[in-house]
């Protein structure tokens, strides 16, 4: 085995099943991945799946508390999880430049492996094309998840928040943008700043338990917590009101945010969850978040009001109400 | 909307959420993708699933008789088919350089539109990532297939071809590869070259109702028929012996081939699929294929023979046999 990937690993020959063999399939094994068909045969426990896709592109490929690697099984499981999903199953495609060290690649799939094995979701399929040096910045992973959605339950809806409803996070805001961001830039943050990456399965799992009837999931990945409440408030047709003092974030990532002239509301976030619960049952969802893992700084942030216009309140530190907009431009390229 | 894909496009903000409803939405739109959730719920027909992924780095992202489109749905639909399910659902993640002409993306999104029509495939969720100039050579699309299999019937699989069964494919070799090469090389044939990506829903549907026991159904990509034919052969333990003089190879591809000392056996197709069948199935299989789509150039090639070593012997034009191996360098780099 070379110590870098060369073009002849994406040819689809005998290379390409060496690759397959020592890096991808030693980690990943399982009986599904192990057919090596075109196509992994799955079962499924019922017959509603929840199928959803993702590609990453973060720079730098490793950073505190992560890498593109777990970012794309994290990633890729909460999306199933928010869509009231139990996740089941993923495929994972990756492209890399060639020239590419083969021991960064194994420490990748190893994360990877790390991070399903932890959510309890398996790699079943894969893909590995390798571009020509310059073509492609070093390695992109894109991860497709499936997973079970429970016919009899209910499941969460973007458009399904109505007044009267309260909004929680599950945790600290910005974590993950800024902890990239700061790798990139070559900072040392008075406290490190770590990524939030997480697989929240317990977390939602948790939060099902304690409101079967749970009105919206959403992870607030790109674009931060203010474009997925803008997103929610404009599918379900509501005004959502959030008081910024409870909205929470750590010292160092508030610090880092001043820095840079960022606001954490519009920042990635890599393990957060954004649940819209009926009122009745807003403190029993809070006080389960809490008790599970990655959910210990969750908080009830805000509130859905009936509105004749679809918006997003915020009731700032300084007790004015301004709205929160959706962000416009791009403030952390390759975050995610 | 600008003319040129921005780095404010993939922000997960304003911007993505123009480029996504101008242009994929518009041409993808259906209830599932319409509901714009992190995942879509998908009704499946029953509790087993085929899931399968694929990346496509062409380049040109153009050429004759396609596009990196239209390779992505046929290339994921052909691996569905090839494990024997129906295709249902197909994901799309696009990959995009910074300033990538928003009318080529159209064009792209316009025929992956058409080939998920032509292949009765709904194209339920997607993700779009810009990267800054010179992180990514102009387009990526990576996509994912769920397809329904059924449980009464049996599905093939790579290890089940046996002595005595006879080695069909579905038309002529090399078409897609030396179209790609031509365009990428400047070149002009005397007769055109033009790439048979297309989706073989018809035909395979064809040849399963002319034979519900197929034992292996493969579409010969990236490594070409060789590749194929020695991952059958080592996955079932047997000697797939094809007579050369039988592969059809059209003599323009034959042409082109010679020219660039390239073997026709080691280029990818994208419209072809190599059928292992009973040998008193092969006439009525043949002939099911022949009468459908893109299948009127189909051939029995070659049979399986026991043998203590798996590997695939090729009876050449002249008479001699000679061990086909699977290819061990990279031909063609971003052929798909």
């Amino acid at each position: 085995m070379p110590d870098v990937v060369l073009l002849s690993h994406g040819s689809g020959g005998r290379k390409s099943a060496e690759l397959v063999h020592d890096v991808f399939q030693k980690h990943f094994s399982n009986s599904f991945l192990d057919e090596m068909g075109d196509a992994a045969v799955l079962p499924v426990p019922n017959s509603l799946v929840s199928m959803t896709t993702d590609s990453f592109v973060v720079d730098p490929l490793f950073f505190p508390g992560g890498d593109i690697g777990k970012l794309a099984v994290c990633g890729t499981v909460n999306d199933l999880l928010a869509s009231g999903a139990t996740p089941l199953y993923l495929t994972a495609a990756f492209m890399i430049e060639e020239g590419f060290p083969i021991d960064d690649l194994r420490r990748i799939v190893l994360s990877m492996a790390e991070a399903a094995k932890e959510a309890n979701i398996i790699i079943v399929a894969g893909d590995t094309k390798v571009a020509p040096r310059g073509a492609v910045d070093s390695l992109f992973i894109t991860t497709t998840g499936l997973g079970a959605i429970d016919q009899e339950a209910s499941y969460p809806q973007s458009s399904a928040a109505a007044e009267g409803d309260c909004v929680i996070i599950s945790g600290t805001i910005g974590d993950h943008g800024m902890a990239v961001m700061g790798r990139r830039e070559g900072l040392t943050f008075s406290s490190p700043i770590q990524t939030d990456c997480a697989a929240l399965v317990d977390l939602v799992f948790a939060a099902r338990a304690a409101c079967p009837g749970i009105k919206c999931m959403r992870d607030p990945t790109r674009g931060g917590l203010a474009a997925v409440l803008n997103e929610l408030a404009a599918a379900s047709g509501v005004c959502i009101h959030i008081d910024e003092d409870s909205v929470p974030v750590s010292p160092a990532v508030q610090s880092a945010c001043d820095l840079f002239g960022i606001d954490p509301l519009h920042v990635a976030n890599e393990g957060k969850m954004v649940f819209i619960v009926p009122q009745e049952s807003a403190e029993a969802v809070l006080s389960a978040i809490q008790s599970s893992k990655y959910g210990e700084n969750a908080k009830i942030i805000g509130r859905v009001l009936a509105s004749p216009i679809a918006r997003v309140h915020l009731r700032t530190s300084l007790g004015v109400n301004r709205i929160l907009d959706m962000p416009s431009g791009e403030i952390l390229p390759r975050i995610c």
